[in-house]
C-alpha cells in the first residue's frame, strides 16, 4: 500500500523472471471445450443421487500413475472419503484417479462410511482397470446419510464409460451443491525461455464451494490437474504454499468443513522431468497459485446470497502469519460484510475487528483504505468525501487495505459480503 | 451445593447452604421505582447528545468513596473512556461515581479525547464536590467523533442536580443506544444465617448492549452496585470470575468492541466490613454472578434482530476453558444460528463448528441434545422425531447441549440467532 490514492493495475507485459502466462478461463457454457492437461481424462453423469436428476457423479483418470497430493480439512469431524484421502496419499503419492458424487457427503457416517468410501474408490479402480489403492474418493452433500452403494456400483461403469479429454464440463457441474455456477480456472505457461522455449503446460482447476453451502453440507472441493513433471515431495510442499495463498485464505462464513479437500494430480506429459529446474518449478508454480487464486475468487463471488468479492489486504506485520490473522479477523466480521453489502464507508468496524484479531501493534501506526481511499491514517480519522466513497463501494468489487507498520509481513484475503439473500438459504431450507 | 457447616435446624425458610435470594427484576416500566443499594443515587437527563432527543446523559454517585472494579474491552483500539477507566481502577480502587453519555462513543480520537474524557470525570467531580481523578467516565456511540464538550459541561450541574436513589430507570435509559429495552437486573440477598440472621443486601445491575450496535458503535456498557463490603482485590478478583461466567460467554456476532466496559462499584453501607466471612464472600459472588449472568441474556435477547436466545452448554472437557472454546466457536457460527432462526434440527452444523473449534477430542465420544433431545451419540446420527424437534425449536428459548468426553470442565455460551433484520439494521443505516 503506498501512499498515493493511485490504483497501479499491473498490465500483462511479461516482466523478467515473470511466467508468459497465457489467462484462459472462459465463462463455461454448453459449447465451449475445456481443454485438460495431457494425460487426463474427466467426466460427469447423473446418477441419481441429486433429486433434481442433475448430474451428481463425476471423475477423473489419468492414463498412468499421476503424482498425487492433498490437502484436507482440519476439522475433528473429517468425512470418510477425507480420511481415505489422506491415508491413500500418504502411503502411495502416485494415483491413478479421483471418484467423485455430490448430494451425500458420506460424513459422522462411522466406520459402514469408511467401508463404503473403500467400496466406491475400489468400483472405480475396477473401472478402470487399476490397481486397488488406486483411486481417491470425494463426497459432498447431506451429513449423516450412508450411501446408496447399490447406486453407486451400478453407475461406475457407466460413467467411466463416457470419460474423455471434453468431460470436464460435465465434471465440473456433477460436483455442484449450491453452487449457482461451475467454477473453473485454467493456464497454459511455456515453460522455460530464450532459444529452447520449453514445452507448454496447462494447468486445470475444477471446484465446488459457496460459504459453508446446503444445510448438512459443507464442503469446498477442489481438483487441480497439470501435465507439469513433479515429485511426490515437491508436489506436497508446493500445494501447501499455494493453499495458504489461495483456499486458506478465503473465508466465507468462518465456518470449516468436515469435508474439505484440495486434490493436486500430475501426469507430467509435458515434459521430461530431467529437463526441468528451479527456474521451470518457479514458472510452473505462479501458475499453479494464479489458478488456484482464481479458483478461491470465484468460490468467494459464490458466496451464499453474495452480491461482492472483497478483497483484504494487511501488511506491515512481523510475520505473513499475522497479517493473515488480522485480515482473517476483518473478513469473519459480520458487521463489516453488512457494511459492504449496505455500501457503508464504516471504517470503525474495520479497525474495530482489526483491534481484536489477536495480533498486537501500535494503533498509531494503523491506517486503513477503503476502495483506495485513506479513510483513516496513523490511528486517526481521516477527511474524506463520503457520498464519493458510498457510491465506490457500490461495485461488485471491493477493496480494503490495511496498514499496522513497517513490518515486512503481507497477506490478502477474501471473502463476501453478508446479505438478505444468506440468512434465506440457511435459514428457510427445510431439512 | 453442599452444606456440612449448617449447624443452624432452626431457620426453615433456608435451603441446603443456598443463599436466600429474592429474585427481583421486575420488567422495567415508568410506573416502578427501580431500588438501588445504600449509598447511590443515579440518575439521567436529555443533554441534546442523540438527535431523537432522548436521554443521553447519566450518572451514579457514591455517597462515600466506594471500592471499584473494572473489566474493560481487550480490543488494541480501546476507547479514551477505557483508557481513563483502566488508570483510575489502577491508581485508586476506592472512587466516588461514574459519568457516563451515549450517542459519541470517544474513540479513535487520539490525545484531545483522552483530554476530553478527563474534562468529562472533571466536570463530574466539581459538580459532586468530589476531589480529582475520584470519578470514572463511560462513552457509547459513534466512533471517530469528538464529544460536544461545551455541551457536557454545561449539562452536567443539572444532571447531578437530579441524581436520586430513585433514578436508577433514567439512568437504564440514558445509556440506551439501539437497545430496544432498558437492562435492569436486581437481587436482594440475606447474607449470614441462623440467629445472628446478618443483613440484606441489594446487587443492582444496569447495562446496554445489542450485537456491535449501532453502526460506527460497538459497545457493552455494565454498571453493578452493591452495598455488601468487599477489599479492592477481591473486588477485583470477584469481578473477574463473575464476568468470565457470564459478559465473557455472551456472543453475538464475535465482535469485540472498543469501548466495552464493566465496572462494579460497593459503598459497603449494608453491613460492617469486620462482620463478613467467607462464607458470606460466598453467598454474594452468587448473587453476584446471577446479576451479571441476567444481564448477559438480556444483551443476547435484544442482540440485534434477534428472536431466539440461544443457550450453548458444553461438557467432558479437560478444563472451562477448552469448554467454553467449543461453545463459543458454535455460538459464533452464522449456520448454527441461522439454523436457529429457521427452526431446523440442523445437528450436523452444530458438530462441524464444534470440530474446528480448535479444541482436540474424540468425536467417537461427541453426544448432542437440542430442545433436550439426543440427535447425535458417541459420534453418530442418533433416531429422533423431526417434525416434533422442529416444532421445539420454535420456542424463544433454545438449549444446545454438547458432550465431547468425561473430563470435568464445562461452560455454558449465550448467543442470539442470526436473523433478515440483523442485516437491516447493519447493511441499511446510512452514515
Amino acid at each position: 500500500m503506498t501512499d498515493d490514492d493511485d490504483d497501479n493495475d499491473d498490465d500483462n507485459d511479461e516482466e523478467d523472471g515473470k511466467p508468459e502466462t497465457m489467462k484462459e478461463t472462459p465463462e463455461p457454457n454448453q459449447t465451449e471445450i475445456i481443454q485438460g492437461p495431457q494425460g487426463f481424462v474427466a467426466g460427469g453423469m447423473a446418477a441419481g443421487l441429486k433429486a433434481s436428476g442433475a448430474l451428481d457423479f463425476a471423475a477423473i483418470l489419468c492414463d498412468r500413475p499421476a503424482v498425487t497430493a492433498a490437502v484436507t480439512t482440519t476439522n475433528l469431524f473429517c468425512s470418510a472419503p477425507v480420511q481415505l484421502c489422506r491415508e491413500r496419499t500418504a502411503a502411495a503419492p502416485r494415483l491413478r484417479g479421483v471418484v467423485v458424487n455430490a448430494g451425500i457427503a458420506n460424513a459422522c457416517t462411522g466406520s459402514q462410511g469408511l467401508k463404503d468410501a473403500i467400496a466406491m474408490a475400489r468400483a472405480a479402480e475396477e473401472a478402470a482397470g487399476a490397481a486397488e489403492g488406486d483411486f481417491l474418493v470425494a463426497s459432498t452433500g447431506v451429513i449423516g446419510r450412508l450411501l446408496p452403494m447399490d447406486v453407486i456400483k451400478q453407475a461406475t461403469p457407466h460413467l467411466f464409460s463416457r470419460l474423455s479429454p471434453e468431460g470436464w464440463d460435465d465434471f465440473s457441474r456433477a460436483i455442484m451443491t449450491t453452487d449457482t455456477v461451475p467454477k473453473v480456472s485454467r493456464r497454459t505457461v511455456r515453460i522455460g525461455r530464450g532459444l529452447r522455449r520449453g514445452a507448454v503446460v496447462t494447468v486445470l482447476g475444477v471446484c465446488k464451494g459457496s460459504g459453508m453451502i446446503h444445510p448438512n453440507m459443507a464442503t469446498m472441493l477442489s481438483f487441480i490437474v497439470t501435465d507439469y513433471p513433479l515429485g511426490p515431495a515437491q508436489a506436497r510442499q508446493m500445494l501447501r504454499r499455494v493453499a495458504d495463498r489461495s483456499f486458506n485464505s478465503l473465508t466465507v462464513d468462518g465456518d470449516t468443513s468436515t469435508s474439505d479437500t484440495l486434490i493436486l494430480m500430475t501426469s507430467g506429459a509435458a515434459l521430461d522431468r530431467r529437463e526441468v529446474d528451479a527456474g521451470k518449478d518457479e514458472q510452473f508454480e505462479t501458475a499453479l497459485g494464479e489458478v488456484a487464486a482464481e479458483l478461491t475468487q470465484k468460490i468467494a463471488r459464490d458466496g451464499e446470497g453474495a452480491t461482492k468479492l472483497i478483497t483484504i489486504e494487511v501488511e506491515g506485520t512481523a510475520s505473513d502469519a499475522a497479517a493473515r490473522q488480522i485480515a482473517k479477523a476483518v473478513a469473519n466480521s459480520p458487521l463489516v460484510k453488512t457494511a459492504v453489502f449496505g455500501n457503508d464507508p464504516n471504517w470503525g468496524r474495520i479497525c474495530c475487528a482489526a483491534g481484536y484479531a489477536g495480533v498486537a501493534f501500535d494503533v498509531n501506526a494503523f491506517s486503513l483504505k477503503l476502495q483506495g481511499k485513506t479513510v483513516m491514517r496513523n490511528g486517526l480519522p481521516a477527511r474524506f468525501d463520503r457520498d464519493a466513497l458510498k457510491e465506490a463501494l457500490k461495485k461488485k468489487d471491493v477493496r480494503i487495505q490495511i496498514r499496522v507498520g513497517s513490518g515486512k509481513g503481507r497477506a490478502e484475503v477474501w471473502t463476501c459480503d453478508l446479505t438478505y439473500d444468506y440468512i434465506k438459504i440457511n435459514a428457510d431450507y427445510t431439512t
